[in-house]
């Protein structure tokens, strides 16, 4: 009887692929490179192959006349092998380069719709998201992925070093979880069932399962707003925990979370950091809390003119909330606690000092909202009494409630938009320059 | 101004509380424990109360009339915070217990439908399934949670190792991955749209940017079969990668990643796997594979009927090969290679010494299909034509195929569906006991 065990000739008679990034290690041996041909660079007495691999760019250089016949014929991005002697040369990107090489071409390509090989894409949005699969090549416009990857990382190792347990909630549910707009309505086997505006229900029950849990995973808002910074689709990074006395428990959490989320994306896309010229903002060891009752006086204070009736910041206020944590803290987070009750869903905790005033903030990431959170009621009957305030029965969220029914603790959460955390972090002028494929009003494609 | 740099007094004021599991290192000192009235014991002379959290169980011994009258007037499931002295007793679970207790009532509970404290559940799987966010606390029935989350971190950590970047697909697609059959459709802001049935095109298309990926998403399957191994949503482990000489190269990778998730398990969920008195299995050093034609004359020659013009394996070969692995080669797992073209979808590469069989496999498990896998079409030529054999034209795939058009490596890839790798591991009878809130063609809630 034959097993595989034979090692695969193609493979085997080949030198080892080396990637880009470890060819300076590689001086005077001969390797194989790998990767699509990033740029052709034609001079008059030598020619120039720049491939790319997922290390990074490596210099092909090009004497022999047929060589060059066989370069001018290629376009952008064919996938290529190069075998050759790396050669060091204090000006090639890296300081080495690949000389005398063979070139094979492994997979022809059609010239691709705009240049990957510049430092930045010469096409508008809607012409670059049609061709994404292509677009996200370029290394300036992946590199914002790169830093979602790191920073997804660093979410799941804070919290599962906190023992938080990770869960995958479905994203087909029985109904909406905060209102009845904003849903995607589906054909389920003939019946009406919706998407998940998020996992806030699943993971509170999740709470009385495992006391601490996250997921990441994607949310879905039938959001009717044409804006840079509404999508249809997003991947939702939700944390719930019990045995919290208040909101400051869980702003604790989020503090060492985004520490987390930033020191991976300091560590493991430090090359994406460097070609957006970037680098990650320190966050402090206690991130500074304001009441929002105090952030409305201060405003008015500012401004000459009393907002503090008001029920929410507007952005501009969220804007000068910013400046103030810079100026008073030196920070570029700050906490808003205590947002008004009428602002926040039924499932939030008041604070039981100020019972107009929620027990729950958002934070604050350079004047912007970055993530909400707070505590939630965790009482059976206080669930009861929020639907009926706002005029439902409990019905419609029987199996949700069935956890607070049979005994949950105290508990809270945040959740946080990665694309919108990587939007403000890189300082995208749109969101969808963040998302590998955006959906929204307009694209469901590719 | 005020900063809330002011601890808590309801934190600061009471004992840290401490985890069950950490109980034994603090024997003679007063400490705080908070979780659900797992079990109340109510003997002659004494009583005792099994508190529950998510390090385990403690027993707290109640020898005054008070509190045990207290005792007697609490539901099971209502939260407890317990402060008292950890006493050594060797007959008490983990070898101490917590005497002279104050017990203190968090949140009331009304009884559970069922007796969380029975070693196993006594009621139905509807029954469960209906009250999913209680039935979910018995240890037993969690240990499965535990396990999918252990495994899923260890599929990260092999892939992340290995250079894989993680990726984040829409759900929300224009089409069909594979054909119009069996996919949900959506109202998407009055046009229709799908939801993924797979993240297949994207993590292919994501080759040509990252050349490894890995995803780990819920996938939809508007599944009409009502059985034991089917679910309308379940979440997919995908992986991805360019520049493979064939399906072995993907069959390597996924030896590593099952090994890894494996580890993870043993690691991580060692109380979980000895709830279920379960040991996890030995993935060989390189996986035993056998040629898809072979298997056949093997299973003819056993069966004395000839099935070697068959185009797949049925349960019963499955199974056959299974045990023939496990004499042969004493592996619990094994790859069968180069299934028929006719049954694999449209972008699978033909094994290029034998064309009707396809350059793909399985990796059984046990005799059940676990794992499918291997080499897909990389040149944008491959995929007109392999489309145009299936009827269809290139224009509903042109943004996949944006990314071959472009240049692509040979690459593969394969997909573990979580829920069935964790009921097979716990030889769970139902994957819905494996699932925390399965969708399928009855169940859309909880």
């Amino acid at each position: 009887m034959t097993t595989s065990t034979t090692p695969n000739p193609a493979v085997t008679d080949a030198p080892e692929r080396v990637l880009s990034s470890a060819l300076a290690e590689r001086v005077g041996e001969e390797v194989l490179v790998a990767g699509w041909l990033h740029r052709r660079r034609l001079l008059k007495s030598v020619a120039f192959a720049i491939v790319r691999d997922r290390g990074g760019l490596a210099q092909v250089v090009i004497g022999e006349p047929e060589a060059r016949d066989v370069l001018e014929g290629l376009a952008e991005e064919t996938v290529v092998e190069v075998t050759g002697v790396v050669t060091a040369n204090a000006d090639a990107p890296g300081g080495v380069e690949i000389t005398g090489p063979e070139i094979t071409v492994v997979s022809q390509a059609e010239p691709p719709p705009f240049d990957l090989y510049r430092p930045r894409l010469r096409a508008n949005l809607p012409t670059l998201l049609d061709h994404a699969p292509v677009a996200l090549r370029q290394p300036r416009h992946r590199a914002a992925f790169e830093i979602a990857a790191a920073a997804t990382r660093g979410f799941r190792e804070v919290l599962n070093a906190k023992g938080f347990t990770e869960v995958s909630t479905p994203k087909i549910v029985a109904g909406a979880t905060e209102s009845g707009a904003n849903v995607f309505k589906l054909d389920y086997f003939g019946r009406p069932a919706y998407l998940a505006q998020s996992p806030q229900f699943y993971k509170q029950t999740m709470v009385g399962v495992f006391e601490r849990v996250f997921e990441v995973g994607p949310v879905f808002r039938a959001e009717p707003h044409d804006t840079v910074r509404h999508l249809a689709e997003y991947t939702s990074l939700d944390a719930e925990f019990g045995f919290i006395a208040d909101h400051r428990d869980v702003a604790a959490v989020l503090r060492d979370t985004v520490d987390g989320m930033l020191s991976s994306v300091a560590d493991r896309a430090s090359a994406a950091l460097e070609r957006l010229e970037l680098s990650v903002p320190v966050v402090p060891e206690e991130l500074p809390s304001i009441h929002f009752s105090e952030a409305l006086e201060l405003i008015s204070r500012d401004g000459g003119v009393d907002v503090t009736a008001e029920n929410d910041l507007a952005p501009a206020h969220e804007r000068f909330m910013g400046e103030w944590a810079r100026r008073e803290h030196g920070s570029d987070f700050l906490v808003v606690a205590g947002y008004p009750m009428s602002k926040r869903p039924f499932y939030t905790a008041a604070d039981p000092r100020r019972p107009g005033y929620s027990d729950s903030f958002d934070l604050l990431f350079r004047g912007t909202e970055l993530v909400t959170g707070g505590r939630r009621l965790h009482r059976y009957a206080d669930y009861l009494k929020a639907l009926a305030a706002q005029g439902e029965g409990p019905d419609a969220y029987a199996g949700y409630l069935d956890a607070f029914r049979h005994g949950m603790p105290p508990h809270g959460g945040f959740a946080i938009g990665l694309e919108r955390f990587v939007a403000q972090l890189t300082g995208a002028a749109n969101i969808r320059e963040v998302t590998l494929f955006p959906r929204d009003l307009h694209r469901v494609a590719p």
